[in-house]
C-alpha cells in the first residue's frame, strides 16, 4: 500500500501452523466474481433480502472531535455532533446501513479498511510496502486468531516478565508455556531475549525454539512501562536474528504521557499541541522497524472510542492476512455491521486530524488521572492505565515470620494474599501481581520453583476509573494497611 | 429457568474435549464480586472511563412490527418507528449506550439474555428446566465454539447427506471427517443413523464413535427440507440411545412455509394469522423433546433482522454454557455492544408479540419468493431460502458419452461442471451441489469412492434475493441450457 520505495515483505510462511496451512477458501468464494457479470441472474447467493431488514435510518450524537472535558467532573458537551448514517452521504466513503447489515466481505468494509491503511501509513509508518489490513473483533479476537495462525500445541511463547493474563488463558489449555524475558525500566530486555534464544538448544535440548513474541509494548498491562524507539529496534533485530514473529498488542499506544512532573498539575488541554506534535511525542510502533513484515500489529478501538465496539484491525504481511482471513470466514465472519457503521461514519465525520485531536485530548484526560495517583510513592507510568507497585517484603516482620516458619510452600504469595485481603477489608481493591505471572507449567507455579526474585511482590493499580477524590481516599486507605502489614 | 415441573439436565460433561476441560476462569473474575461492596474504592478494574466514550445519543428508524411489504416492489413504509436508545428509558430492561459500550459480562447483557430465555420458553419450550442462554456473534461464531467445546482432532461428525459447507470448512483442517446420514423427504433418517451407530464398532474397529450430530433441521441449507415433529423425536431418541449431542443450527426456523399450492398465489399478509396461530404452524425445535439437555440450539438474528448484527445465542445445559462462556472470555468477549443495543431496544420496543408478527410477515415474504420459483419443476421447499434441484444424468447423451469414454475419474462431476459453466455463460448462476458434499477424507472425494448415488447430480437455487422478473427470466435461461445439455 502506497510507499513503493520500501522493500516488500519476505516469505515467513514457515511460521504458519499445520491447521492454518490446511484451511481452504470456501468454494462459494469462486462464485462471487461471476455474480458481478453484466446481466447475470444469480440464484447462487442465498443472502436474506435487504429490503426485509427492519433498519432504515440511524444516527448517533457524538462529542465533537475537539471536545476537552473537565477531568474532575467530566460531562458531555452541550452541543453534540449528530452523525446520520442511513445512507452514508458524507463523502461517499463511509458505510451505509443496507451494506453494513448484509453479509459482506469477511475482511471488513472497504471504507474501514482504507481508513485503517491510510492511518497506519500516517501514524505507524511500516518499513515495508505491502502490508495489509484485516478487521478484527478487537484485540481479544485478534490474539486468538494469531495463536490459531502460528502456534502448535505445546509451543513456548516469549512474553514479558509480567504479562496480560487473558492472553495466556487462551493458550494454557493448548499445553503452551511462557518463556518470560527480563524487563527493565525500558521494557523487555533485548540482551536477555537474545541470550535465551542463543542458548536455547543448549538449555532446552529437544524442545522447539520459541518463534512468537507476545508483547504489550506501550503502557504495558500490568506494568505501565513503555518501550522507546531504541529498545524496539534492538528487540526487532533480535527477532530477525532468531526468526521470531512479533505480535504487538497495543491498545494503549495513544495514551503515552510526558514524564511525570510533580510540580506541574496536568490539566487537559494544557499541552495543547497540533496533531503533528502529538504524534511526534509518541514512541513508534514496532512496524516502524519492520522491513521484513514479521510484526503482526493488533489495533483496537476499545480504549480510544469504547470497548463495546468490539472492533479493531490487524496490520500484517499479505500471507499472514490471507490465512487470518480464511480463519475469519469460518470462525466469526466480519465484525458487527453496526460497529463498522458507527466507527466508519464517525471517523469520516471527524476526519483524520479530528480523530488525532480526539486522541491527544483523551491522552491528556488519562494523564491527569495518572498524575492524581502518581503523587504517591510509585514509579509513575509513561502510558496506559496502570501503575505497577513493587513491594520489598523483607522489610515486613510479618513476612519474615511466615518465611522463617518454614511451613509455607510460597511465603511471598501467602503474605501478598494476606495484604490483599487486608486492603479489601479496608475497602480498597487492587489487582494481585500474581495474576500477571507468566505460566511456565505446573512445576514452575511457585515463587521459588519459578525462579522469581525472592522477597518481592507486586500489585496493579488502575487509575482509569476512580474519581480524584476516590484516588486520594483509596491511596490513604492503602497507606494505612501497608503500614500495618509492614508494622 | 421457570418451568420447574420439568426434569433437570443430566450430566453430559464426558462429551467436553480436553482443551475445553482445562480452561480456567480468569483470576480477575474473583475480584468482580468485591467491587460491589459498599464503599469499596476499586483500583482493580482497568476499564476505560465511560465519560470518555464519544457516543452519547443514538436512535434508529425501524419498520413498525406489523409492516407488510409489497413482495414485488418492497419499499420502506413511510412512517418508521424511531427507537431512541441513549438512556434506554423504555421499560428499564433494554440496554443504554453507556452500559453497552463498556466492557461487560461476556455472557451478554442481562436484558438480551432475559429476552432470549423468555422467548425460548414461549417458542421452543425445552423439555428440561435448567437450560441457559449465552449470546454469540451469530451461528458461525457459535458453531466454532461448539466444535471447540466437543470435538477432538480426527473426530467423526454426523451430518446430513448434503450439508452446509462453511460448517465443514471449520473442522476439515482439524482432521475431522463427516459421517453422512441418509435423508428422505422428512430430512435425516433416524433408522439410518441408528444403523450406523449400532454397527459402528463392527464396521469401524478402533475408530472413535461419533458423539456429535450437526444438523440444519429447518429449511436445510442446501436441500430446503424440514424435519417434522415425529422425525425429530425419533432422531432425538436415537441420540439418547447412542449418547450423541445434537447441535441444532437453525437460522431458518421462522421461515417455515405452508405446502406449495400451485393454484394459490401467495401474497404477504394473505395468511394473516395471530402470533399464536403462526407459532402453532411451525415444526418444533429439537428442544421440545430434549428432556436430558443434550441439544445445543444455535439461534441467530441474521435471517430475521439482518446478518450485520452478528448476534445470536446458544440454548444449552448449564455445564456446556459455562464452558462456552470460558471460551467466549478468551476468544471473543461479548458480541458488539452496538448490536446488543440495537437488538435489545428494538425487541423491547416491538414487544414479543410484535416480533412474532414481524416473523410471520417475513415468512410470508419469503414464501412468496419461493412460490415464484416453485412454479417450475422442482420440489418446493417447506422452509428457508433454497430449492434443491435433483437431476438424472443418465438421460443425457452427453453424460453417457463422458461415462462410457472411461477417461473421466468422476464422470458425474465432470458433466455437472460443464452444465454449471454453460449456465453461467447463459447468465444464470446456480450453486453446484458438490459444495455441500460431506467431507469424508481424501480417499472418498469422488462420486464413486464416496459411494454417492451414481448418475445423479444437484444444484442449489436461492430465491431470497432475485426479483420476480429475474426469477422468471433466470428459470427460462436455465430451461434452455438444460435442454441443450440433455439434448
Ligand atoms: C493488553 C491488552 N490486550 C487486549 C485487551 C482487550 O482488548 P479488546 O477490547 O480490543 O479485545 C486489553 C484490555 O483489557 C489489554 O489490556
Ligand atoms: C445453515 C447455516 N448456518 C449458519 C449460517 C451463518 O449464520 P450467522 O450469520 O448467524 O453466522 C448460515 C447462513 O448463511 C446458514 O445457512
Amino acid at each position: 500500500m502506497a510507499r513503493t520505495e520500501l522493500p516488500v515483505s519476505i516469505d515467513l510462511s514457515h511460521h504458519i501452523n499445520a491447521l492454518s496451512k490446511s484451511r481452504h477458501p470456501s468454494p462459494l468464494k469462486d462464485i462471487i466474481k461471476y455474480m458481478a457479470y453484466d446481466g447475470m441472474i444469480s440464484f447462487a447467493g442465498g443472502l436474506p433480502h435487504s429490503s426485509l431488514f427492519p433498519f432504515q435510518t440511524a444516527s448517533i450524537g457524538v462529542y465533537p472531535a475537539s471536545t476537552v472535558l473537565d477531568p474532575i467532573n467530566p460531562q458531555a458537551p452541550e452541543k453534540l455532533d449528530i452523525v446520520n448514517f442511513s445512507k452514508a452521504e458524507l463523502d461517499g466513503q463511509a458505510l451505509s446501513i443496507a451494506t453494513a447489515m448484509q453479509y459482506g466481505s469477511c475482511a471488513g468494509d472497504p471504507s474501514v479498511i482504507k481508513w485503517a491503511a491510510d492511518f497506519t501509513n500516517i501514524v505507524f509508518q511500516p518499513a515495508y510496502s505491502d502490508f495489509e489490513i484485516l478487521l478484527s473483533g478487537g484485540n481479544t479476537d485478534a490474539w486468538k486468531k494469531v495463536v490459531g495462525l502460528l502456534s502448535e500445541q505445546g509451543d513456548k511463547i516469549l512474553v514479558e516478565a509480567h504479562t496480560y493474563p487473558s492472553s495466556q488463558a487462551l493458550w494454557i489449555p493448548m499445553g503452551c508455556e511462557a518463556v518470560p524475558v527480563k524487563v527493565d525500566s525500558h521494557g523487555m530486555r533485548s540482551d536477555d531475549m537474545d541470550a535465551i534464544l542463543t542458548s536455547w538448544e543448549a538449555n532446552n535440548p529437544g524442545v522447539k525454539k520459541p518463534h512468537l513474541l507476545y508483547i504489550v509494548p506501550v503502557g504495558s498491562n500490568p506494568t505501565g512501562s513503555t518501550m522507546l524507539a531504541q529498545r524496539k529496534k534492538e528487540i526487532y533485530d533480535a527477532c530477525v536474528k532468531h526468526d521470531v514473529i512479533i505480535c504487538e498488542d497495543d491498545p494503549y499506544f495513544f495514551l503515552q504521557y510526558p514524564e511525570y512532573d510533580s510540580g506541574f498539575a496536568a490539566t487537559p488541554g494544557s499541552n495543547a499541541s497540533t496533531p503533528e506534535e502529538y504524534l511526534k511525542s509518541l514512541a513508534p510502533s514496532f512496524l516502524k522497524y519492520d522491513f521484513e513484515g514479521r510484526v503482526i500489529r493488533l489495533d483496537t478501538f476499545s480504549k480510544t472510542l469504547s470497548p463495546g465496539n468490539r472492533l479493531g484491525y490487524f496490520v500484517a504481511n499479505p500471507v499472514f492476512i490471507e490465512r487470518l482471513l480464511r480463519a475469519t470466514e469460518v470462525e466469526t465472519q466480519a465484525p458487527s455491521g453496526w460497529s463498522q457503521l458507527v466507527v466508519s461514519n464517525l471517523l469520516h465525520n471527524w476526519g483524520t486530524n479530528g480523530y488525532i485531536t480526539w486522541l491527544a485530548n483523551l491522552r491528556d484526560q488519562y494523564r491527569t488521572r495518572r498524575d492524581y495517583m502518581a503523587i504517591f510513592s510509585f514509579v509513575p507510568p509513561s502510558a496506559g492505565m496502570f501503575i505497577w507497585a513493587r513491594f520489598y517484603l523483607t522489610n515486613s516482620p510479618r513476612f519474615l515470620k511466615i518465611q522463617d516458619s518454614g511451613k509455607s510452600v510460597d511465603p511471598e504469595q501467602e503474605f501478598l494474599d494476606y495484604v490483599w485481603a487486608e486492603l479489601s477489608k479496608a475497602l480498597v481493591l487492587l489487582t494481585p501481581g500474581s495474576y500477571y505471572t507468566p505460566w511456565q507449567g505446573k512445576d514452575k507455579a511457585l515463587t521459588k520453583t519459578r525462579g522469581s526474585e525472592p522477597g518481592v511482590g507486586y500489585f496493579r493499580l488502575a487509575f482509569s476509573m476512580p474519581t480524584r477524590e476516590e484516588i486520594y481516599m483509596g491511596v490513604n486507605r492503602m497507606a494505612k494497611v501497608l503500614q500495618d502489614c509492614w508494622e
